[in-house]
């Protein structure tokens, strides 16, 4: 059975790593000693090492072990064997383009559908879509495609952000960007809020968090979603 | 020699479209009847016909007449024989793909090397870097390659914003996004503020408007370039 939290940000302004999130992680791994953590995104730079190091200790008031998968000679066989997993953000063409190289887009996919625990945020949580074709981030890299884990049926835009009223940029908002998508991609888009996460649990999706999200239809007005629907049929 | 216009943006603030830019345009399309509108970008999903539309109603005004390349039968032909060409601004994965589909980029390259003067905004000036690894737009199409025109020995980041210090949104500020960018790319990148553009004689690469532009290096602390300042030694 699916056992997957899908969150928006890894961090909240004025919070720690993960912090917000920690009493729902505290049920989500429980039972789980050791965590393989997936670095590839690199959010500014970071080494594999230097992020699992940050990762690790956060996860020590949950008393869970980290290890990052760069640091297992078969990367297939650690996803295999991974009691949990959590792929942190960053850059989500990097991220694709590591998943990719050490050929383990699949293995990840049939884990996770299987019922290993996983964690996203961010970069993260945009691989658990169709496509990571509403990243919000810099094409840094050229990926050997766009097509990403499918562990919900539609698309995840994380840390969506309303339009600014008041901005004099003339750059395209969000909701622009996600209509371009539209008209080239059929599945739904779900906009996240920061502080907003997707709880998966078998066939059920709901919404947790305080804040409503954003749901982008194809050739529809997109609408607000309050927290705790069920979005299981939502494709 | 080569006659090239890199714009920003095509529109300011309470502006209309480009017209900031127009005593530029006189200057820059001096002699020319015809131009030759490229509007695979699609900004906002227009289509190409309302697009050209647009762009056509604009240069009224410099007593230009605008064809959009999707008009012809051949437009590989319709570049070569393009007295002066503009790219329009949409998303630039968009624009790229198409400009691959339709096998035109070398084309279109070895022309506005050869001199046909050539105007870009926004997506349209993505292109004339190497690559387009540093656009801001959302990827909603996998074009074949992120390969550009390299009019310029650079990437360009358009519609640059500097970032917003009273934001509690998590997001990646531009900078980090382009300090991402220099872990795997070692060209320079031109963050371009709305208002400002390159104009391109010969060899010679100047910044105009009235706007400084922020200069990223690899393994360099960016810098604040003035208007006026000559790049053409830049890459």
């Amino acid at each position: 059975m699916k056992k997957i939290i899908i969150a928006s940000t890894s961090t909240l302004h004025n919070g720690n790593y993960l912090d917000y999130l920690f009493p729902t992680l505290k049920k989500h791994f429980e039972g789980v000693k050791n965590l393989l953590f997936i670095p590839y995104a690199r959010p500014s730079g970071l080494t594999h090492t230097e992020y699992t190091q940050k990762v690790s200790e956060a996860f020590t008031s949950l008393n869970i072990n980290v290890k990052g998968i760069h640091e297992f000679e078969n990367p297939i066989e650690a996803i295999e064997k991974a009691e949990a997993i959590f792929t942190g953000g960053g850059n989500t063409f990097v991220l694709v383009n590591e998943l990719y190289r050490n050929n383990i887009l699949n293995t990840l996919e049939k884990v996770v559908k299987s019922g290993t625990p996983y964690l996203g945020t961010s970069a993260g949580s945009n691989i658990c879509g169709l496509t990571v074709g509403t990243t919000n981030d810099m094409p840094v890299v050229y990926p050997p495609s766009f097509r990403a884990l499918g562990l919900v049926s539609f698309n995840i835009n994380p840390h969506y952000l309303d339009p600014d009223t008041n901005s004099k940029h003339m750059g395209e908002t969000r909701e622009t960007r996600i209509k371009e998508f539209h008209f080239y991609n059929p599945q739904p888009v779900l906009g996240l809020r920061e502080g907003s996460w997707l709880e998966v649990s078998g066939n059920s999706i709901k919404l947790k968090g305080d804040l409503t999200a954003r749901l982008f239809k194809q050739n529809e007005n997109p609408i607000e979603i309050e927290t705790e629907t069920e979005l299981g049929n939502l494709k």
